[in-house]
C-alpha cells in the first residue's frame, strides 16, 4: 500500500511539490483554499481533501507551502488544522519563509501534540518544485528527518540539513533573503543608473558578470529588464514579505539592517505602485520612473 | 631600442603595474610623490624619474595610477605635468576611478594639447598588478588603443574595449562599484546579523555561496570576517571614495540611489572609527559594535 501524504496549499510551488510527490508513489492528498487547485491536483494523479484535516487523515507526513506564518498556524491549528489529525508522531514540514520565532513556536505546539516539526524553508520556482529539485534548507530532531527524508529526497534536489533545532533552518533562510532582496534591488539601481549614463545596457550585464560586482541575482534578473518582460517568476510582494520579516527580526533583536532597509522602501514602493504581482526586476521600473529613465520594452 | 613608457603613481598598483612593463621588454620610468617608491622600482628594473615630466620625456606612452581624479590632473596639468612632455601624438593611459564627467574633462585637454587619452579603470589587486593579470576596462580612441596595445596587454588579463569616448570606462567602471561597495556591506550586515542570530558562520557562508544570497563580494571577502583578518587587500577609504563618485553623480543628475547611500554610510562609519585603511570588510566590524555582537578574532 502506498504511503500517504497530505500537501496543504496547492500554489504554484505546493502543486509541483505533490505533484514530485505523487511521481515518487506515495499517495497524495491535497488542500487548497481554493478548490479549483485541488481539481489541478486529481489531474496530476493525487486526491483532493474538502479540509486540511481530512487530507491529514491516515498519512505521517503533512508537507505545508502557505505564504507566511499565519497560514502556516491556520493549517497547523486551525477549524480542521492537520496536527490533531496527523497520524501520531507523524511528522510536519513546514516549508513557508517565516521569523525564526515564528517557527519555534509552531514547533513547540506541534511538539505538545505529539507529532514533530521540521522547519524547512525551501527555494527554486514552480518549474523546480514540479521537477523534484527544489533547495531544502531544513532543520529539526533527527527522528523527524528519518521519516520525511524519502518525501523531501522526491522533493529536493539538494537538502541543507542545519541542525536539531526548528527556528535554525527560518534563520538561514532569513539571512539569504536579505542577502537576495539587496541584490535584487541593487541590480535594479545599477543597471537604470547604467541607463540613466546612456550605457548599452547589454554591454553592462556582459562586463558586470564577469566583474567584483556580481551577484547571482544580478545575473539572473538582470535579462528579464534587458527583455522588458516582467512575468512573475519570483514576485515583488515576496519580498516585501521577507525583507518585511527581516525588519521585524532586526528592530526585536536592535539589531541595524540599513541596506536591507533601503532595499525594502524599493519592493514597497513597487508594490505601492501595483506592481506587487510582477516580476521582482520591477523594482527597475521604480528606478525608471522616479528618474526619467527609459528602460528596454518588450519586443 | 626599448620602447619608453612612464609611469606615475609608484603605490602596490603602479608599482605591479611597471614591473610588468619592464617584464615585457619596455624601458620604464617612474615618478612618485614619495621618492622610496621610485626606488623600488630601481630594484624592479626601472628607472626614478625625479619629475612627471622628465619620466614622460622621449616616451610615447603615459600610464597615471594614482588616487583620484584630482591627483590625476595634478600628474597631467601641473608643474611638470606629463602632457606636454610627452611625445607629440602620445597616449595618456588614465587608470584611476573618477567620475565620468571628470574623464571626459582630462581626454579633452589632453587631446588640445595633440596627445590621446584612453579612459582605463582597472580592477584586480597589488598580486595581480605584479603578475600583469589586471583587469581594465577602457574606453578611447582606436588610433591610441592602436599605440597603447602592447602595453595594456602586458598588463592586463583582459581588457574590456567600451568604445571610442573617453568616460565610458568610468561609467561602467562608476556601475561596477556601486554593486561591488552595496554588496561588501550587504555581506557585512548578513554576516553580523547571523551572528546576532547565533547561527555558524562558517555554516552560513558554506549555504549563503551556493544559495540566490550569493555574490562575488560575499564569496570573496566573508573570508576575512571569518578569519578575524582585516589586513587590507582592499581598502575601506577606496570605498568611500567610490561611492563618493556614484553619490556625486547620481545627485547631479537626479537619481535616487538609496542602496548605494546606505552602503556609503556604513563605509562612512567604518572610515570614521579609524578603520579606513583596513580591508573593507571591517564594515562587518562596525555592524558588530553597533550591534554588542561577536565577530570571530583572529586566530
Amino acid at each position: 500500500m502506498k504511503k500517504k501524504i497530505a500537501v496543504i496549499g496547492l500554489g504554484s510551488m505546493g502543486l509541483g511539490m505533490a505533484q514530485s510527490l505523487v511521481r515518487a508513489g506515495f499517495e497524495v492528498s491535497g488542500y487548497d483554499t481554493a478548490p479549483e487547485r485541488a481539481e489541478s491536483l486529481c489531474r496530476l494523479g493525487g486526491k483532493a481533501a474538502e479540509t486540511p484535516a481530512l487530507a491529514a487523515t491516515g498519512a505521517t507526513l503533512v508537507v505545508v507551502v502557505v505564504v507566511n506564518a499565519t497560514q502556516t498556524e491556520d493549517a497547523l491549528f486551525g477549524n480542521d488544522g492537520v496536527v490533531s489529525a496527523l497520524d501520531r508522531g507523524g511528522v510536519v514540514v513546514s516549508c513557508a519563509t517565516m521569523a525564526p520565532e515564528a517557527a519555534r513556536a509552531l514547533a513547540s505546539r506541534t511538539e505538545a501534540e505529539g507529532r514533530s516539526y521540521i522547519d524547512a524553508p525551501m527555494s527554486g520556482g514552480a518549474a523546480r518544485a514540479a521537477e523534484g529539485e527544489l533547495t531544502f534548507l531544513a532543520s529539526g530532531p533527527e527522528a523527524a528527518f528519518e521519516i520525511a527524508r524519502p518525501a523531501l529526497d522526491a522533493m529536493a534536489g539538494r537538502i541543507c540539513e542545519l541542525g536539531p533545532e526548528p527556528g535554525t533552518a527560518a534563520a538561514f533562510k532569513m539571512i539569504n533573503q536579505l542577502l537576495a532582496g539587496v541584490h535584487i534591488a541593487a541590480a535594479c539601481e545599477a543597471v537604470a543608473f547604467a541607463a540613466r549614463q546612456k550605457l548599452d545596457l547589454e554591454k553592462v550585464y556582459e562586463v558586470i558578470t564577469s566583474a567584483a560586482g556580481n551577484s547571482w541575482m544580478f545575473e539572473n534578473r538582470v535579462p528579464h529588464i534587458l527583455a522588458g518582460d516582467y512575468t512573475p517568476l519570483s514576485a515583488v510582494n515576496i519580498f516585501v514579505k521577507d525583507l518585511g520579516i527581516v525588519q521585524d527580526v532586526a528592530r526585536s533583536s536592535a539589531f541595524p539592517v540599513p541596506l536591507a532597509a533601503a532595499a525594502l522602501q524599493m519592493f514597497a514602493a513597487a508594490s505601492g505602485m501595483g506592481m506587487g504581482g510582477d516580476d521582482d526586476s520591477s523594482v527597475a521600473r521604480i528606478y525608471a520612473m522616479l528618474s526619467g529613465v527609459t528602460l528596454p520594452a518588450a519586443s
